[in-house]
């Protein structure tokens, strides 16, 4: 089958690898329906996950057929259709046990396109399938659901739980690219009174406009005032950081009012400063995480009920075979203003 | 001054009484712009609460401005416009403390139209000011504030909150009057996935679907078809009772979830039958409680932000002098169909 | 072997049935070395659970060492020491990716010695095992270990955890059976301020005393007085019903303060009445549950370290061939003064 | 009277001031019976709180007796034994609503020995004294009330509940100062499963260990081997920093497990490095906070029912004139070992 393959830092390909199979009775074979590119898939091409071999097939999101299950598999059934999550397992750790599926101790966490190849290509190996798949209603699209597998509960769990968004909060989102986007799609869901969203690009700010937020700035601006009346000049109730850089985690520390949450979403690379001088008397509470998708089945519930379309958030799409020129559309969002890319199976494919 | 005074079961008048003044360093004096009337007034009237004694001005919800403050009152002043809460706070009782106002041990609690003045009328004297009034905004209409003063709060705090009503819930509230009304609007702050709304009056169910209900159904309905594929025929997440008697609560108790949360609203006159004989294996949890108005605040900032619209409950509108003519029409909803009706300062009256 | 076999109302014997084997690729075959009996085995002998088939074997806690596993059982190894939880977990279901083993739907929950063959045996098959047995430290004795089959997670969690014990509370207790004393024994890691048990039973009192409750006082007694003066009168913060008939569950409606939390615990075989004509207004929070055993690694993690010490509940201890003798005493605590009978097995028996 | 004054930078002295008067209605003026000295005293004397003015008094911990109340003040009364909280609160704003008193922005929080005279004197002027005051029973002592006055409330809000230290938890805490060990004593009404200390002195280090640490260790110790076995080398569930520089804040970040929380109770004067390159997968809590003594009367009850006993924490005893000695002592713990030092009014002063 086609597949994109990880070559070493800045070298990729969309070429032949051998198709998957069954290797333990968790398993599950899964032909690619839709997928699509994240950011982390970015990373790893600089380099900056070395524990990423090359040779790996890339990818943690994805929508499929099941093709195969292994002989452990009780839910999942052959020809269902299912969301790829970003996130297997086991299952049994102490992690796994109380729903922190991101931690995993027992071979699960993140290990598609990661540890194990990944979900960008034809056909792609799901270890814990029972746990790892999720099965799709009639009502959900490919295309809505594949936000399922990493942007939409990486930005609720990370970002709006660990946050605790409330309704009547104050809401700082500082980033408004693909995952600051869903954090503010995502925090809607709690009625905040006003989401403020900071992000350098006009574009992405117009589309933060377009999605709810109540203002969308650049960081030059007097943010702080834009937080609104009722803060008392205090600052946000929640700070969310979707970007992963040192200047804005400190936007958001400087931020929070006292008694306030930060929730760190954004990947880093490099160590924060962090004021204690002045934050250890302000009763603030900073988290970090990775997602779990402990709540993916809830977000699929309130998808297909009509509560929830996070669709505006998918702005190019191509087919599978167009993977490396969807890499180069995805990669500059600057000149194509792409948020999240779609690729489809292409249905004339001789592989059915 | 004119008030509507409370004679003994069966008997009120709209009559002349002596005008209010501080009696305590912490009182105000707030006259009164807009005031309602609410189903536990009809319970005085019905002679259900003996603790109100003949003589007794009745009314707990009210917009006023303020004429006179006493000498212990440190932020409230005279000339605002503010919101006079159902519920007074002493401020350092342990459950004050705690923000359980509604259990005040130290004078506070329900009191007004309860065990002294209420604010069915043209002026009304109010206890622990500081903690009993709230100011409004300019962009809070008199009428929108009043649904903040008792009917909003309760059902926010004692169905929804207490329910603990979370994003993709599947939500029943029995009763569709004023509080299974708000408890409904309210409870759309969290996104639930499906709220189902179970009241015999066809007139009611309309409303409740005009609020956003996804379903309203008559209590002989399948009301447990009615939530849902997603809750696989288990039953709700949270049931909310906003009706008062046996029935209905076991209705909740019998149509929860393995899991699930029943909210208790409504305010009962009799015992009702707990069946743990079926419940105690079942993880459920049963809540009671006075509302406390401790959110009255942040409901107030989601108002004014413009995310918290209930004036679809104020269905009858009148002036302060026909109060005996907006207690026929509140206690006959069948014919009228009210939920709630506001009573307004005429403003030709010589009393300002 | 050996084992415990239901006959239908009234019947039991020490009979030989055939060994067990596995059936499932998650089942694992254990020897059972320790095996307790219950209240709820009591309760399956007067016929009050008709779900119980005659020819069942019963009981659902035991300690043991593990003599097979099926071919998807991942991290249980032959030959561990191993304590038999009273519920089993599918590991997939929505209760069971939630905590909720006891609610499983996938084929869980309390299965041994109810739906299947028991742990009052010589062996036992108990299926997904990864999930239903937890590996014994050294430091941890077979009799210490039974407690934590069941009684101990039971007691915590739907005693302590669901009432909310926290530091500084004073808590109430009805029923110092094991299940009570237990309740007591788990309360204290919360450090209450002031425990108080009700019991009609002067040894039962007098265990509650040793086991460190600061009161312990018959039913007739003046129970509110006795929660002490913190309470102002009011009541304790949590009452825990551990009996199952309606005047305990009343008694703790009514001792319990406003803003306080009845964690029932006891098994009903009747309604009881409450008085939401009292309670509406109270703050009152009701609990039901069965026990999920999401703790019981964490229980075992306290026993291990020394910092939970429930031995001496265990009152009697037998070998297994005594099975009919340890029911006698068991049933009969009035005259035996039982709590919990500990049966291990014979060294010298052929069996091994 | 009498008062320890700060006279700038590096300058004290005991000497003569005038007495303190009600200037507010909600003032109490209280004859001082015992005070002690903090860590942020030394701090003012350093210099390093420029906020606090030359001529101060300083002190924001005491027991006293209640000589005069002013007109507002409705339940302390004159001749009262009261602990004197080193936190006021207005009542009123928003954070004192949510019980966040040391936010207070209603002219309370800290304020005594801070922009207000203090407690180290003969007397004290105490505002807000309904909500600064709490009145003591007999059966707790002038010294041991002492701790509650900031010690207690502030290792057990700021560290033991801000980390939610939880039964069975692994708890480590660095440093063994007054404050690192009021983290242990308090720490343990939660029943850890293990409490691991740091600290380089090896008298701290013997007295956490009376106070029922169950290991204490020096900085360059393998500390995450001696959280131990259960922690399968991931580290601690909760990690509280209790000294307030760099490195160890650092040392509780490198030693937290995934998942964990770090509560800062240390006062830090300089940032730190956060190293979220590391962290930001790893599901951790950081939590900052200024006492609230929200708690207060919870741990006074504790005390009163003898399940709370911090008295080793005082380990020097003086008479009031013997103040400046007392600094001596108190500022040079390596020689004196002082933990908590405790004045008290000598009786035969002429003063009464």
């Amino acid at each position: 089958m086609k597949a994109l393959v990880y070559g070493g830092p800045g070298q990729r390909s969309w070429t032949d690898v051998p198709d998957p199979s069954l290797k333990d009775p968790e398993d599950a074979v899964v032909r690619v329906e839709a997928v699509t590119i994240c950011g982390s898939d970015l990373h790893i091409l600089k380099g900056d996950l070395p524990e990423v071999q090359p040779g790996r097939v890339l990818g943690h999101e994805a929508v499929g057929t099941v093709l195969e299950v292994g002989s452990a598999v009780r839910d999942i059934k052959v020809g269902q259709r299912v969301l790829v999550s970003c996130i297997s397992s086991c299952g049994q750790c102490r992690y796994c046990r109380e729903g922190r599926y991101g931690q995993c101790l027992g071979g699960g966490g993140w290990i598609l396109g990661h540890t194990i190849d990944g979900t960008q290509a034809e056909m792609v190996r799901v270890p814990f399938a029972d746990r790892s798949l999720h099965v799709l209603p009639d009502d959900v699209t490919n295309e809505a659901a594949l936000l399922l597998a990493d942007i939409l509960p990486t930005a609720y769990e990370v970002g709006v739980l660990a946050g605790k968004v409330s309704p009547g909060d104050v809401v700082l989102i500082v980033g408004a690219g693909p995952v600051g986007l869903a954090a503010l799609t995502t925090a809607r869901l709690f009625s905040p009174s006003r989401i403020v969203v900071v992000d350098p690009e006009p574009t992405r700010r117009e589309e933060a406009l377009r999605l709810g937020a109540d203002a969308a700035v650049a960081p030059d601006a007097d943010v702080r005032a834009e937080l609104g009346y009722w803060t008392e000049g205090l600052g946000a109730d929640v700070a969310i950081e979707a970007v992963g850089i040192a200047s804005t985690f400190e936007m958001c520390a400087d931020l929070v009012r006292p008694g306030g949450r930060i929730a760190n979403v954004g990947v880093h690379g490099a160590p924060v400063t962090l004021h204690l001088e002045r934050l250890w008397t302000r009763d603030v509470t900073i988290t970090t995480g990775l997602v779990d998708t402990s709540t993916t089945s809830l977000l699929l519930r309130l998808m297909s009920d009509g509560k929830l379309d996070a669709s505006p958030l998918i702005t190019h799409r191509f087919c599978l075979d167009e993977m490396e020129t969807a890499y180069d559309v995805f990669a500059d969002p600057a000149t194509s203003h792409a948020l999240k890319v779609a690729l489809t199976r292409d249905e004339q494919m001789p592989f059915a």
